[in-house]
């Protein structure tokens, strides 16, 4: 069902030195699948996280955020799927720390040198001694797995694996980022979670990259929505190695800043953008622009108003430019003093709605041709100011349904 | 599909005195249907309106909001559906004032003193010619109609007629409220439109109507969701004519306010309900309430993200007491500092989680057993303050997808 969700071949998939990737599989849900991946990362790398706001976050991600305060330098990272390790009270945060203290042990590092998650269905317990037996066998095959095979070790109900690698040529050298994620958090908060990774070879300072992490995930994963349902283990991590030499990218006034930045971005974008892709039902991949804001806040209001709208979700399902609907999820994005007589609103290159009203020269079919399309951007002008966003989301359909009315059956 | 909604006989329907009721058959959209109506008010009652807060609201809210403003004394009300007149630009707003025109005349008193409500498919021009003569005819129907009547003259896509009617004895006399509805408003915007009207004989002074209606739509028309979307003309209206006779009510400290303002409220609320029991493809009805709040607002946010979390409504649809998904909910609800090991959830009488967790005790068949329902109750308890309140919705099923993907073909 995955819309244009392409799984790049594994000659395009670039290894990132500094890290070296190990998978078991450790019966944690289901037989014989990848179900355990161990990140192992050589010394002296930059690490950084941006986890859920939900209140009832999971145990792993109580502890990732201990790990990282404690700012001992991040060595490993574990990640298990088939449960989520979420809703389990003091054991469950146990069961977490028990697993860190494994992985550190096997390498040689402190517990708090190590993050953990856990992906999967949740208010059941780890099946511990499977877990801690395959983080065993992934460290001891660190170095055997490449990005597809992480990419396919966190996957819970995705359809496809999520991977993406990208380099380009700095100041002579060759900058490589490479990531993978699962879906679909927002859409699953049973199943449990939203999961990113992203590495670089790029030398990048802590500080500067925990300021990147921010504004990366604000233009990536903060700009996805399904459903509008925010998981309780939702987690993305940026590695930065430093492999590739050259002088350390302290500030975005460093030479290499930018492109190194822009890369890494870029690559967490596509990783985000496929978790929609891949979505629950997903028969349309749908961008929703809002220009000419007063503010990025009242610009992410109308994108989410539309974005969440089950009225406009399941018009995409059906192919109908029902513009009506998208005016009155504008209208009722919570700007106040919005003055709809300025309002003007574009399916792709088909301007539908001219000052708030249905544009004279507007033609059903010329709507109905963009509609059915499976990429569609819908385009919102306020005349409030020049602030832009953009957010990714996907239809409303049957099949959304029956996968979530059916899902523990 | 309605759940547990029942119409009442007409023989349960109580006349208002001083409001008489003329419908007409005008083919707006369809033949051979009630599809205009015309409320007659005697001369002297209190009118108080409540309209949507969509930035895009349709023309007749314009004008209405206007005639209110003008405080010369409403003296009929016009409904019509099949075309909802929004989306129709400054022509639209030339039609809704030339209906009102005309109703005036037909009655002999000043346009300012007459309201217009319509409701049906949007940017769409009413057809003006049939329209006017459906008012004449309802105009000189008027004293013919039944509530009934009225109730099933303004539906659209509505399964059932939604009316209410109730009395009690206050000081002697016998005080008769009296109200019909339509849906779905928030859930189809394109079909515009949740309506009320609500008629008591009582003697109201206009201040204290205009002030009652606020507490009264917070009560009952903002309590109910379907899918979140608030559509461009809504309106709520209440009447009261003061013919049961007896002192003005003018303040709160009147010995019968606090009767007639509860029983008003409670028509309300019935006629509220009915909207979410007949939603699209519902089949569940589902209170939520929040209890132990620090404030309203809170309360508001928390009741709301479980009300409309489609996961959470998926999982009513298929009666899966899947406590995780409300759980999450609550976590996103947007309580930056709430402390979840104190939150408290129950499915009517079963106490599911307890202190952020599952409750050693619950047992999913217990669980299974409510969702089974059709009337269910969720509770959640945040253990911040002794706020409580209660929204309403309804489950998201199959029917729900194919109604609005359907909905223009």
């Amino acid at each position: 069902m995955a819309v244009n969700l392409i799984v790049p071949d594994i000659s395009d998939l670039h290894p990132v030195a500094g890290v070296r990737l190990g998978f078991a599989k450790a019966h944690i849900r289901k037989p014989d699948r990848k179900d355990v991946l161990v990140v192992a990362i050589d010394e002296g790398a930059s690490v950084s996280g941006v986890f859920t706001q939900n209140r009832f976050c999971a145990a792993p991600v109580q502890v990732c955020r201990e790990h990282l305060q404690a700012g001992k330098g991040i060595r490993a990272l574990v990640i298990n799927t088939g449960c989520a390790n979420a809703g389990t009270g003091q054991p469950g945060l146990a069961d977490a720390r028990a697993t860190c203290a494994h992985l550190a042990s096997a390498i040689g590092v402190s517990p708090q040198q190590t993050l953990v998650f856990s992906t999967g269905v949740i208010l059941e317990r780890l099946p511990m001694e499977r877990l801690l037996k395959g983080v065993e066998a992934a460290v001891a095959a660190v170095g055997q797995a490449h990005w597809l095979d992480a990419a396919q070790a966190i996957m819970t109900t995705d359809t496809l694996p999520k991977v993406c690698s990208r380099q380009i040529a700095v100041g002579g050298r060759t900058i490589t980022v490479t990531g993978v994620s699962k879906g679909a958090g927002m859409i699953r908060p049973n199943m449990a979670t939203m999961l990113g990774f992203v590495a670089t070879d790029a030398a990048v300072s802590q500080a500067l990259l925990d300021n990147w992490m921010q504004r990366i995930t604000d233009a990536s994963f903060n700009r996805v929505t399904v459903d509008g349902d925010t998981s309780t283990n939702d987690s993305f991590v940026a590695i930065a190695t430093g492999k590739a030499g050259g002088a350390l990218i302290d500030s975005d006034s460093h030479p290499d800043a930018a492109a190194v930045f822009n890369l890494m971005r870029d690559v967490s974008v596509h990783l985000a953008q496929a978790i929609v892709r891949d979505g629950e039902g997903a028969t349309k991949f749908i961008s929703v622009r809002v220009e000419q804001a007063g503010n990025e806040a009242e610009a992410l209001k109308v994108a989410y108003a539309v974005a969440h709208s089950p009225l406009v979700k399941t018009a995409f399902f059906a192919s109908d430019p029902n513009l009506g609907r998208i005016l009155a999820a504008i209208g009722y994005a919570g700007i106040d003093d919005l003055d709809v007589s300025r309002v003007q609103l574009y399916l792709d290159d088909v301007w539908v709605a001219k000052n708030g009203g249905r544009h004279p020269d507007y033609r059903e079919e010329d709507g109905q041709r963009v509609m059915k399309q499976q990429d569609i951007t819908v385009r919102v002008q306020l005349a409030r100011g020049d602030v832009a966003t953009t957010v990714w989301t996907c239809d409303f359909s049957h099949e959304y349904v029956s996968i979530n009315a059916d899902y523990r059956s």
